[in-house]
């Protein structure tokens, strides 16, 4: 068993989004991974256990798993009904504990998903608006502990800067290619565009807030000579 | 092992007890728990070992068990004496390290506790002013990452709504049952009353501190109908 | 594997030079220990892997190891070279993950250091300024969670008090040696001086950064008494 990650921002679906997202290449195949940052706890929002090409997941439908199916992709999806597999009390505030980690307890015990609810549209699931974007536009997911902001820009080639909130900031390969103190994006450990201060916190510099529009400026390729005749 | 908690509020012995209170009906029967909030360390409280009915307890005697003791009620007690089994020198600020570690570690491989102090009252054991209330009146224990009180408050029934600093809130069974930003009060996952905002901070919004007292309101149940003649 | 710190202090080397002292008394001979605080990630500074007396380290050559080679000194040390050790590609942001982990894994399952890279002399490590200080004369180095500052000085004798940000603090054995809110100096669970208030943080009250000059007062022997005659 391997703990991803505790203590992440309270009710925060993107950032847990890209901390799987993250996680998902290093995993070992066919394993369990259970996600659970859960706002919606108690109310409409359903449960569910998902089979990807790669990993099994069981999570909320809120959107937390949308990254990662941008690199495994969903096979099936079902819907957890406790009733099926625990005779403990379910609280109504507390479902990571009572509905998700028994789930996949049982699943990554050898238990059949069909022992665990019923199979639903794996085009049912909510996105939350979440998903990587290989164009030259998007936007700010969420922010690591140091203030870098990571966007959900993953582009084939290395842009020549990036422009947020009004700035223009040179692209880099990494922190010292810039003076401290001074702004740079470059390719993240995730290969998406980061947004930081060397040595600083760009969240708190930029006053970023998730959400914020980011767009790539990509070298223009020279027009080819024209070979004298 | 298992790690319960690291990163505690610090020097908040209220909040450790009420996580350890959450924790008991998860453990296994006979595992030892070791448990060190210890603003007193290095003075004259007393170090201990706590046999209760399911679980041994190894922690400083400063009320940090009170609460566990509710769900798991003492059948013995004793102060640990360093001298008797570590010949390492003890620190006079981090007795976790030096005393409660090697303790706990002693009685989970199957040492006896007299080779680890002598027997104490059970009676004796400071309680912080720390338990539960099964009835209207009760107060605010702690908060959690949330911003969601914890109150000492288990009622037999549910309530209808709830008094804290001069407000009265709504007793619903989760979030969702309450408009984003409004405040609710529901049984939390450790069937105490906690008082949240949806979306909010519930400690920052209201002021809240611990200590602060908070009442029930329970439904009256209707005069039964007089049956004509 | 043991997780001796997550979530250090971003960037903070001198805190986690710190981490590392503490616990190098508590760890197995011949062990190898991580450790990446790498705020000049993908810039010049070398990735190194050094044979102590006691054990192993992988870590950047940024200081982040010279209180630990205080108390394990140096025998030899390696500058890892990615390239002979791993096949997948190394972000330009992530050597903790990338360079130094891998490094750290091949070593502790046997590999010879010499496949990870080539020797360098001991002589040429960055040491950051950190260092342990035997006089009456240090720095405060870092502080802990609870606000308490840590310095480099390890006297020999108790001092009777301590100086820092023009405040004469009284040396005493533990937090209750002084009335809530006072403040005191003590030796800290690793033997170095420490300066803390009873219930509060050293840290917010006296606006104490890290570099600050502490330095001690020890008792004056008595002269000798001149004997008659």
């Amino acid at each position: 068993m391997i703990d991803l990650a505790h203590e992440l921002p309270a009710g925060d679906v993107s950032h847990a989004a890209y901390q799987l997202y993250a996680a998902i290449p290093h995993l070992e195949e066919g394993g369990v991974v259970l996600a659970v940052v859960d706002p919606g706890v108690g109310g409409s929002r359903r449960a569910l256990a998902v089979r990807g090409k790669k990993l099994w997941y069981v999570a909320p439908d809120n959107g937390l798993l949308s990254l990662a199916f941008e690199l495994d992709p969903i096979e099936a999806a079902w819907e957890l009904d406790p009733q099926r597999f625990t005779t403990e009390p379910v609280s109504a505030t507390f479902h990571g504990r009572d509905v998700f980690a028994p789930a996949a307890a049982l699943l990554a015990s050898g238990q059949p998903v069909s022992a665990l609810g019923l199979e639903v549209d794996p085009g049912s699931l909510v996105r939350g608006g979440l998903g990587i974007s290989r164009s030259t536009e998007g936007e700010v997911l969420t922010f690591d502990r140091f203030g870098n902001a990571i966007t959900n820009l993953r582009p084939a080639a290395m842009p020549e800067a990036v422009r947020v909130v009004g700035r223009h900031i040179p692209f880099v390969r990494t922190f010292g290619d810039v003076p401290a103190g001074e702004a740079l994006a470059y390719f993240g450990s995730s290969g998406l565009v980061e947004i930081a201060i060397n040595g600083g916190s760009a969240k708190e510099s930029f006053r970023l807030l998730p959400g914020a529009a980011v767009s790539l400026q990509i070298a223009e390729e020279e027009p080819p000579l024209l070979a004298p005749g």
